[in-house]
């Protein structure tokens, strides 16, 4: 075979498709988040970050940085091995204990994303557990996904959100067989939230454990920012909580909370766990300073809020439409992924506004959107001048106003 | 199911085998490595650490800690996003510049790890290529393995570092078939090379790409740290060159190497590459430095040769059994699980000798050993006080010298 020439075409149907992806090359500045340098052959523009899951803008919040300017100072850069061998530091212990507090669980272990969590726990669990079945929401994560996929478990795929389907399913299945629900708290995508408790409740009727992903509501959600379980006071019903440490908390990693047994069996077999060198001290101390703070701080989490409702709210006087939902994700819908690019080129381009087109494979095909993160550190300028120019693409390109 | 049983009867049966894992809990100190505190309950005592993968102590090196601390400064703690999405900062598209450059192909790919390089690539290229087979090493890694088996191709494991076993199954394949033959340089856990050039040549012959995890030689071979490869002149022969960040460059992060159609084909089709949050940009402005070093100064490979030939020379001469390989790993062997965790706890708790027993799933049962590593800041007295305090134990539990 013509290697060489397979990957070509390959990319030339991406090309053709309008879905070949350009990484926009930044530069973060710390202090003067959501503003970035934008790189374009050898120039650097300032533009507003519209699109970034930096959610909170711990990213650049001083105690953070401060924590990891100390631990790299005190430990050095890596963590020198795995876990197992070398490679566990004493800041990885105490980031373990302070996730377990986070979400009420007596544990927790922590991964080098929240992609090799969700990969890793659950491959482990639905191939280790004989006769396992996973019942895996439509909407799920790749992540997710390709851990359940791997573990070549009986999967079944409920519509998404629906206890009635999940109920169904359940049902039917041999009671004494092994089953993990797995879900999502916010749909990163779409910004909706699941049915937590009834999920629970069908979980807990059926036999089965629960794992939920709260990758895009910890740190954002409950009154310690143990994310949306938290919130409806849930968190002591799902057997296990996962979640990232670089979104809302805006550093790196990932994680899973659950029971003692739990988690030291997944840190006994998980192939993802074990063979691969642990997070960097310094990057543990930052996501610690990072949950420490935000569990005794509301008033990111306050702000956050009231500037996702001022943006949907500014969107809708200029009648431009944005999918409802009970978060903090505001998809403005295009549907076609040459056109969705357009916008987002214009946007960088004459407003220096950077909002990245999602795109097919991150959406199913015909539903490609603009996706808007106003974060606490998003001003009323930041708002209004995105709103007008959002208004003025809108109307050069003809675009169909709200209803 | 009685799930919690079910997690608690497999630990269980781990500890009668004695292989539950106990981490040890370390303080690295920058500047003092090897030294480190060991955690122990209430206590914390000083160790030498015998066992890590910081093979060069780049860990420590006062240009990776600096260039950690601007950009920290410079652009805060996290990227913010996934590459697509916002994440993409311009540190990340230097350093792929630089992993480019070190092995002399025209583009580089950075994964959060090297575990996820290999998972991620080897599932792609595998399941992406209509037909395709793996030809890959018996004793290949796990992220390897778990990348081919991802994919479902079809895969033929060949006897460990045999040609004729390689060239015979590639003879029996259809030539038409795409083929990816995939092994390692330095073998971590034996410390033995892969004829890399029979390889290649095999695979030339039979149209089959090459696929190379340097993981544990990047950094510590080839004249500007670029591998077995580079060392043997060898790279340009290499469909992709995988490696890490973490193990001689000191940080963490993985990465491959190879054509810009190879690299920019799983850019845009491997889920592990595209639905995770990039590595911070304080990380990767450390990989940069110490790759950008580790390029120009052959001093640190130098003494890290010298000091593993003192290892060595000294280990004979206390008649201490390791086992003989071309690089810088000296497995001493102990063919039981229990009994090697013995001696690494009389070593920790009596002579302040931090050494991980090494035991399955991460070597086959039967092959448990102790797994020394040492580095350039291992010192004379450092070595002499390690091959005596063997040498006592040794005497103590009656284990047969060296012939
Ligand atoms: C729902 C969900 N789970 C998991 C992940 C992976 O988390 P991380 O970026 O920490 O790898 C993501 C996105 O990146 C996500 O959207
Ligand atoms: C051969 C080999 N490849 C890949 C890896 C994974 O690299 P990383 O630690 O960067 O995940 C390891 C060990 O960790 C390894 O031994």
């Amino acid at each position: 075979m013509k290697y060489e020439a397979f990957f070509e075409r390959h990319i030339e149907s991406l090309r053709q498709e309008g879905r070949y992806r350009v990484f926009a090359d930044l530069e973060r500045k710390a202090g003067a988040f959501p503003q970035a340098l934008h790189r374009h052959g050898a120039q650097a523009r300032p533009v507003t970050v519209w699109c970034s899951n930096d959610y909170l803008g711990m990213g650049q919040h001083p105690l953070v940085i401060e924590a990891m300017h100390e631990a790299l100072n005190r430990c050095g850069a890596g963590a020198g091995g795995t876990r197992n061998i070398s490679g566990t530091n004493h800041t990885h212990v105490l980031l373990e204990r302070e996730i377990a507090d986070l979400h009420g669980k007596p544990a927790a272990l922590l991964f080098n994303s929240g992609y090799m969590s969700n990969w890793a726990t659950l491959s482990t669990l639905a191939s280790r557990m004989p006769g396992c079945v996973v019942l895996s929401d439509a909407s799920n994560h790749a992540s997710m996904i390709e851990g359940i996929r791997h573990s070549r478990a009986e999967t079944q795929v409920f519509a998404h959100n629906d206890p009635d389907d999940l109920a169904r399913r359940l049902a039917a299945l041999d009671p004494h067989r092994p089953k993990i629900v797995a879900f999502e708290s916010v749909y990163s995508m779409d910004g909706d939230i699941a049915p937590i408790e009834t999920f629970c409740d069908l979980a807990d009727e059926h036999g089965a454990m629960t794992y939920l992903d709260e990758v895009h509501a910890v740190g954002l959600y409950g009154p310690r920012g143990g994310g949306i379980a938290e919130a409806r006071g849930l968190s002591h019903r799902l057997t296990v909580i996962e979640g990232t440490l670089a979104k809302g908390f805006g550093v790196v990693g990932g994680y899973i909370a659950g029971s003692e047994a739990l988690c030291d069996f997944v840190r006994s077999c998980a192939s993802g766990f074990i063979f691969t060198t642990s997070v960097p001290p310094a990057i543990a101390a930052g996501a610690l300073a990072s949950i420490r703070h935000l569990k005794a701080s509301g008033v990111e989490r306050e702000r956050h809020q009231e500037r996702v409702a001022t943006l949907r709210a500014r969107l809708d006087r200029a009648g431009i439409a944005h999918l409802a939902n009970e978060s903090h994700i505001v998809p403005v819908m295009v549907g076609d992924a040459a056109l969705c690019k357009t916008i987002s080129d214009t946007l960088m381009e004459r407003f220096g506004i950077y909002v990245q087109p999602i795109n097919y494979p991150t959406v199913p095909r015909g539903t490609e959107r603009l996706r808007f993160t106003p974060t606490p550190m998003h001003t009323d300028d930041d708002i209004d001048h995105l709103v007008a120019s959002l208004a003025t693409v809108w109307s050069e390109l003809g675009m169909r106003e709200a209803a």
